[in-house]
């Protein structure tokens, strides 16, 4: 079966239309390739009551896993551990295979930039208060930690805000364990796209395709205008099968680009 | 009191890693510039059961308003009305008006490509087919109108998932709908940006410059690394005011730029 995620994007920034969310899309493109069924993407503010929320919400659908992005760093407006430790009904607590992560952090910049001592100011000793049970996840290009939690069946892991961040923690450490989880069920697309027939006309051809193809997903995505149409078409099939996913995938895209065609649509392209 | 939104993205596209979540950005950035809250926004796949939740739980949290965008087209897995109608618990049916609207939309089709008589498939009549005592709005790009609804407080709005259409639709119908229920209570937002001082060193100084200007909201954005810090730092100031919102912006950015540069900080710009 295939392993259900959900993802929950921390950040005002991403509620006031400041910042694109193209965590979320990142996220999801890796999981989906590796046979992850993203499930729900939510975004909340930096309010620990919502965050709470959130996480107790996402928790009760009992997904396989949960990612969190974002609210991991040093100032006072990074409230996901707190949140995190609200809806588990935990405390936080200064971890201290999390502590010496963020002491090494600061050690090594000190070396570099040649300034002294290193001081653990609130700030940064913040980075290191985790939920209590939580285990720490080391972050190779910034300092605050990753942090993951086993919940009765669900994994939730709780990653930075800033991309480069999220994305070196996901590829070294979490990649490996959704692999894991998913077996051998990975996904594979293609598309191709039709011009001269509207999205109206091409629905009850969709739907033939799928009647006679009932392990791919297609869908129309208009690019054009219904009157002036150019319709990119996506074809997806998901999991392990005795023929081969290519052979699957170009069955059902040759019996639809005969159909366009036989409606005078035309078959511009495939990627 | 600053109205609170709600905006549920439907489409496995999204889901997938496909598409980027730019709508969401969109009507963030919109809404907010109105002076909106956006709480939430929640993205999920073309399933009835799904759109159905997520909608049912976004009114228990009673938002004056809730955008919708995608899943109103022809075509089979276009399921945001099914959704909402199943939320609701209501019938779905031929809407008057909005069959109007679409059969208009295929007569001036027909006459721009000079084909003769104008046909109302299935697919055709499914994008007027939406809840019971639900309204349509005209869609000016596309043909799939938009819905309306009133529900004991809250207005539910369904915008299509094309991002022209569903733009024209908000600036056209929408915006003035949502300036009404704001007020004046207008978002203003200013950012600088900061470098040699480390985010774990700033965190204290905004935790002062947000004690003395409790109206202001100030968030740091790292940019470069802890260790060779490049912060854009993001001011933001929402309702009305005696004093000037600039005024109130530039004297928080003051003292913060003032302990950064005490701090060995430098203030590199600012937008």
């Amino acid at each position: 079966m295939t392993p259900n995620m959900e993802i929950i994007c921390v950040g005002n920034e991403l509620l006031i239309g400041k910042t694109l969310n193209t965590n979320s899309q990142w996220l999801s493109k890796r999981a989906t390739a590796i046979g992850i069924a993203v499930k729900r993407v939510t975004v909340v503010a930096d309010n620990v009551t919502e965050i709470a929320s959130v996480v107790h919400e996402a928790l009760q659908r009992k997904p396989r896993l949960i990612m969190t992005t974002g609210g991991l760093g040093p100032t006072f407006d990074d409230k996901t551990l707190e949140g995190i430790a609200k809806a588990l009904n935990r405390k936080l607590e200064v971890n201290a295979k999390a502590l010496q992560m963020v002491k090494e952090k600061y050690e090594t910049y000190a070396r570099e930039r040649k300034t002294g001592k290193v001081e653990l100011t609130q700030s940064r000793i913040k980075m290191a208060t985790i939920p209590e049970k939580t285990e720490p996840i080391s972050n190779p290009v910034g300092t605050a930690p990753a942090v993951k939690a086993d919940l009765n069946g669900t994994i939730l892991i709780a990653l930075p805000g800033v991309p480069a961040e999220m994305e070196a923690i996901f590829e070294g450490n979490i990649e490996p364990l959704l692999k894991q989880a998913s077996g051998d069920n990975s996904f594979h697309e293609k598309s191709m796209y039709a011009d001269h027939i509207m999205e109206s006309t091409l629905a009850p051809l969709i739907d033939k395709v799928i009647h006679d193809n009932p392990q791919v997903y297609v869908k129309s995505h208009p690019k054009g205008e219904e009157n002036k149409p150019h319709i990119e078409i996506h074809f997806s099939f998901k999991g392990k099968e005795a023929e081969s996913p290519e052979k699957i995938l170009k069955k059902a895209m040759a019996q639809l680009s005969s159909l366009i065609e036989k409606s005078s649509g035309k078959i511009v392209g495939s990627a």
